[in-house]
């Protein structure tokens, strides 16, 4: 089995959005062990689709199109396959009662552009729209199997999880499933990784090994062909352990983890709260912690320090100490977490002061960055060196935070 | 004129990344006056590359490749694009000197496959890569131009500034060039900008008029194709002035601009400093303006008080205050802003005091929001009613923080 992604829409070649649709299904269809050996995308224009469509049934079982289910006269997606089918366009009933529903609940009146949305291409398997109002659709020919699917990307992710993963399930019951397992690292380079996972990298096949840096940290993802779920796990699980043994120390996480999400969960377990002092990163330690939900049970509160004068005034460091060691300091980013702790009445402390850039501050260069940690036995601070722009240095210095969080 | 965008590589279809580069291509090909007519993604295998080299020449003045230039056995566009215009392949010295001086810098002696990203197609136009190794390309066959640009997003923009805006220029110095002109609206929504201005979007035909809805902003994009620069100036200005009669009052900016760039500019220009108390946005807004080089010079600092406890030790809000009105209120929002303004000696104080959601807090829903403001001839507070994520709401919350320091 082997698929196609045709995205229409001219906003897409005039470079307004990426196709964004066409990696979530990409990705989708991997999982399901469905090769996809190409995207196309197309304006809003008739007669380009039909050449796309034309061309892509010669090679492929499944075409699925997003974008063109829109009311307005631009959106020709529904009315160029049905033509392309040599079939016809009629109402379908849940489809405008769906619609109705919506229009009656911000009471306007549905218009007759609205009830475009509504039409499906006699002969087709529906799609139900739950999270807007154009209907999906699927048919085919002797072929091939045509699915639309609408552009908004909300709407085409709900529909592709209610409805088009199962439908295609059903229709290739016995493609091999892929499954994989992404593993999180904080602290050690890619490359740096791959050498230690150089034999594996190589020489696996099934499943197979793939770093991936991103952002200052690297994912390793692990795949595996097989239909049998207990036998895919149980290799998934031995490759994991080999991986462990190697570089298990720097393992945080899997799949959609995040440092600061393991933070958070780590202090809940432990029913401990946490306040911060900020200088460089100006808040934005306490702005991802405070973005995850339940973050109001460990989180006791912040003080952005962007000033030496606010450090002595709100915060209570002593003016001398700012005046000997400077505010890019060891014995600041300790005062900082202890003083915070105490204002805040917190289990923990945890500061951050340095220099984001572009520019030198007291003559410290950007990327020079000390985090400091308060706890109930005691304080110490780390000293990083990083690099990169303004935000780089911001981002990886509350990932550090957030990873020193984690081993306190 | 027009073009196509071919995308190789395999992760694309797997949907690891999203195809950013064809996104930016046609951004620019379009202001180039070049019309785009398809993208199209490939994996890294030779003989479907081949399949759509030879169908996008049957369409397509330009093809523009990205990718498939790097040192592994998997790149094969270089190779690919000679077989199919039957030219040979050779190595081009000033792009092996760019890859010997890589090296020598990092001390490493050059690989046999980083050697091969100095190869070019003979007879070609060679694009030098300043910000990468692999060397891009451009050659022709009777119909069509090939142009070979890497796939890394970084090295390929450098490159198409550097080399490929210019060459394309010289290939067609006719094409009508597009300037478009992008106005940032806050406080509309993009219906009723559009209600406002149906007459002018639906009769322009050049200059044209598109809105777009941006996380709670309106953009309005304002497009000419005329080739000369003061006669297209002159014309946006004539359109723009229509714009600014209608809803004027709610313009802001314009292309990049942001509100919390345009508030930084206002409190620069004024000499004004600001502080922040804020408990539903944990940081966001504070964070947001010192991501911003600059902001050290207007921004005092911040309290995160995201308990009551906190409002009451560290900004000292009355406890009473808080029993009787609650902490998402007119007068805790006031009050807040006053006293951090107070506590960080600034020239105004703002705070943001509500609810983030997903749950109710203290009886309120989530997006019942209050932004206090204290100026230095008194205070004030503004209720909203967001809908959305608590994402969402923490984001729109701050956009109106900015919002109201724009017009204090």
């Amino acid at each position: 089995m082997n698929a196609e992604i045709i995205a229409v829409g001219s906003e897409l070649l005039l470079g307004q959005i990426a196709n964004t649709n066409g990696q979530y299904i990409s990705k989708e269809l991997a999982l399901l062990g469905i090769d996809v050996y190409r995207h196309t995308v197309v304006g809003d224009n008739a007669s380009r689709l039909r050449e796309a469509l034309a061309e892509a049934e010669e090679r492929a079982d499944i075409v699925i199109l997003t974008g063109g289910l829109g009311p307005t006269d631009d959106d020709l997606t529904r009315e160029t396959v049905a033509a392309h089918l040599g079939k016809k366009i009629a109402v379908h009933s849940p489809s405008l009662e769906n619609i109705e529903t919506f229009f009656a609940k911000s009471k306007r009146a549905v218009t007759a552009s609205n009830r475009k949305q509504a039409h499906h291409i006699v002969g087709s398997n529906v799609f139900l729209n739950q999270a807007g109002l154009a209907c999906g659709m699927a048919c085919s020919n002797e072929r091939t199997h045509f699915l639309l699917l609408p552009g908004p990307p909300r709407e085409m992710k709900a529909m592709f999880q209610a409805s088009v993963k199962p439908y295609i399930k059903n229709l290739y019951p016995k493609a091999k499933a892929v499954r994989s397992r992404v593993l999180r690292f904080f602290g050690i380079g890619e490359s740096s990784l791959e050498d230690q996972l150089k034999d594996l990298i190589e020489t696996q096949t099934n499943p197979t090994l793939a770093p991936l840096a991103e952002e200052g940290e690297v994912t390793l993802r692990l795949t595996i062909k097989e239909q049998d779920r207990d036998l895919a796990i149980k290799s998934l699980d031995d490759l994991e352990c080999k991986v462990r043994q190697r570089v298990g120390d720097y393992l945080y996480g899997y799949g959609e983890d995040t440092l600061m999400g393991k933070a958070l969960e780590l202090l809940k377990e432990k029913e401990w709260t946490v306040a911060a002092a900020e200088s460089l990163t100006g808040g934005l330690f306490s702005q991802e912690l405070t973005s995850l939900p339940g973050a109001s049970s460990v989180f006791a509160g912040g003080v952005i320090t962007y000033t030496n004068e606010v450090k002595e005034n709100v915060l209570g460091i002593d003016s001398l100490l700012l005046e000997r060691d400077g505010a890019v300091s060891e014995n600041c980013a300790k005062k900082m977490a202890e003083q915070v702790k105490e204002k805040f009445k917190s289990s923990i402390g945890i500061s951050f002061t340095g220099v984001a850039g572009p520019g030198a501050h007291e003559g410290k260069l950007p990327g020079d960055v000390w985090v400091g940690v308060a706890t109930p036995e005691g304080s110490f601070a780390k000293n990083l060196t990083l690099s990169g722009s303004r935000s780089t240095i911001r981002i990886q210095t509350v990932k550090h935070g957030a990873h020193l969080l984690l081993k306190v």
